[in-house]
């Protein structure tokens, strides 16, 4: 009498698949190392799992790969201070772009010189308190912007931001007029601490990147012999990939492009590099759990206590559906053969019909009540959450850190 | 030596600038009515204005339209004590979808029994704390949501939600199966009050809505005669246009249809209608300011102190430029010729690249510091913000009620 649910053939194996069952194995791995069921079975879902050593481990690796850039964290991809303590104590500075995130700094009792300022447009009252609070570099790209640090502490220095294909793109001046922007600033007694250049990684090539960073040294150069500039600083601006997999192909390309034309200007340069989404991601997972099931149009349709209005937030810019693993599977003995896979729709916690996380995921069976573990959440999902429907954000449990005992170290001021 | 700001020739005066000259003057009139310059000029911005006596009209022109429907407030679009307080005066209901948005009501001394929850995807815990606070009335659309009812207090009834064209819909029993799965709560003792049928103002013309109402009363009916399920009530769902503009011309299309199907049927039939968006969106006016600008491309930009993860967060679903009005030009005398328009691009306030409110939008000269006005912002904006970057979500300016004195009364039990 009632609807059969109905039960679709399972996927064959086939290159997603196999991938799926080698990030099964790493989580699991994980899983059994940090007691995830024990956590999630006391502290229920929706749950952030936040791991302060998976921040350290992926700063310190970023430094390996940069060994001639000062790094800074950006707060916007995940500002919470576990995170904050963690980058601190590993010597990290920091990229802030509002007064909230200074203030988050503060309460951790980081120093506002580790911080760059460098949100390109700015509320002169926020300029004030950020000059006063100690910050000493910021980032302007047009004249209105220069015009708001006129009066504003003497050894506050600005970063230009520059742009060199940035048709449309929202900040950056566009190079042929970054020379004039710094003179303009410099004629007016502002410092000028350098040239800033955002790496777009979805788009920018090592090729493209090496050619970008030897225009933005040249800009540099040609400011102090003919300007008088007095540019000791390259800002290599955020935006780096943040996938960890497969010995990070991509990244360790822009690494060693970078590397080649800017190593050879140490030390005399002073390079900077904002590392957001590459150090936050694989530091945080989700568990949510499955709260009603359906079969709608032949498609079963599993929906979760978490959604694209909560946790999944920044899904709806990256247009790619997360890893999904139930906790049940991870928990099978290593010896287990992986279960079998079915297409599903996976679908938020709000009414809104818009609030579909996946369609044709390959999901093992799921009852109502399982738990799903989202991996490589960290970034940029917490901060886009509403509390749309009056549902609270999800709250972040945080591991103890097995490696705090032997961190120690001051804050790096920039 | 600085790149100029570009003048571009101002707007020809066409169509929807035209459109743009009577939405001044009606918002100036309004402005001037709730002294809007001082409000703004004392509680600073981004800041909301709203206006219960607006929430109060609108529900009032909604229980002309639908006089056959007893008519709910849908919290999701503004849950705001003022506008629960509001409807709760004015006799309305309330739809729910939320433990969160049931302790609202509770906050504001209305009884639960006014109240449908209409998710049809609920924790068991939330069912249970839902009836025990008094909730009657709650929606199903599957059999493993319907058996959550089991054992749940026996006064409580459901709302099947069916849904006729819904390839890819996230809710609703498809119409052919609607009829087993009332049948599936009876046969376990689950009381079935009716169906319920969402308004798709967007997709639904009026013959189709009265194709659509005459289907669910087939249900109704047919269910009542063959399989005795006691249904009394056909729920119009939510989803009504918010346009109040030109008569609400669609608008009364669509009530127009409704009551040819529905009117003949009182009052042997209790007809629910749940009202979001268009009770909500004209009630709520957005004011945030100019603080920053710049020449890109040739185009001028202004950067305001709100944006896509703040308070224009709805947008990025309903993909349309809202209206913006300066301040300044609305407090100039009537007698004043409108000022020139010139087409800008109008960005957010965060450093998210994506995070532009409008391009080419028909703007008046504007410097930094100028405040701009939003009028229809008070749907799904606030409660679609998020705290992006450590941006606190834009305060909430509630006028005094002005009609507040003659109303009164007792809050409709449904």
């Amino acid at each position: 009498m009632i609807e059969p649910l109905v039960s679709p053939r399972p996927i064959a194996p086939s290159q997603p698949v196999d991938a799926r069952r080698s990030g099964r194995e790493e989580l699991a791995l994980y899983a059994g190392s940090i007691a995830l069921a024990a956590i999630v079975k006391r502290s229920g879902t929706p749950l952030f799992v936040l791991d302060p050593d998976r921040i350290a481990e992926r700063f310190a690796y970023f430094g390996e790969l940069l060994p001639f850039a000062r790094l800074r964290y950006a707060l916007a991809a995940l500002p919470h201070p576990a995170v904050i303590r963690t980058i601190a104590a590993a010597g990290g500075g920091f990229d802030v772009v509002s007064t909230g995130e200074l203030a988050m700094l503060a309460h951790e009792e980081v120093p506002a010189s580790a911080a760059v300022y460098s949100h390109p447009i700015k509320r002169p009252a926020a300029i004030a308190a950020a000059a006063a609070a100690g910050v000493r570099l910021f980032v302007a790209d047009n004249p209105a912007e220069v015009r708001k640090f006129l009066g504003v502490d003497a050894s506050v220095r600005l970063l230009i931001r520059v742009h060199f294909d940035g048709d449309g793109a929202s900040f950056g001046v566009d190079a042929a007029h970054a020379m004039n922007l710094a003179r303009f600033a410099v004629n007016n007694g502002i410092r000028v601490a350098g040239f800033s250049v955002h790496v777009d990684a979805d788009r920018m090539s090592p090729r493209r990147l090496e050619q970008v960073l030897r225009e933005t040294l040249r800009l540099i150069d040609e400011g102090n012999a003919r300007w008088r500039l007095g540019a000791d600083t390259l800002d290599l601006g955020g935006g780096l990939p943040a996938e960890h997999e497969a010995g990070d192909a991509r990244l360790r390309a822009l690494a060693a492009a970078a590397a080649r034309v800017l190593e050879p200007r140490a030390p005399a340069l002073t390079v900077l590099a904002a590392l957001g989404r590459c150090v936050a991601a694989p530091a945080m997972l989700l568990a949510t759990r499955v709260v009603g099931q359906a079969t709608r149009d032949g498609a079963v349709w599993h929906y979760l206590d978490d959604g694209m209005h909560g946790s999944f937030a920044g899904l709806r810019d990256a247009a790619s559906a997360p890893a999904m693993f139930s906790l049940r599977e991870l928990l099978e003995p290593g010896d287990v053969p992986p279960p079998a896979l079915y297409p599903c729709t996976v679908a938020g916690a709000s009414t809104d019909g818009l609030d579909v996380i996946a369609r044709d995921l390959p999901l093992p069976s799921l009852g109502i009540d399982d738990v799903l573990l989202c991996p490589n959440l960290g970034a940029y999902s917490l901060v886009l959450a509403s509390n749309f429907e009056a549902v609270r954000r999800t709250r972040v449990h945080v591991l103890h850190s097995r490696r705090a005992a032997q961190r120690s170290g001051a804050v790096d001021a920039l």
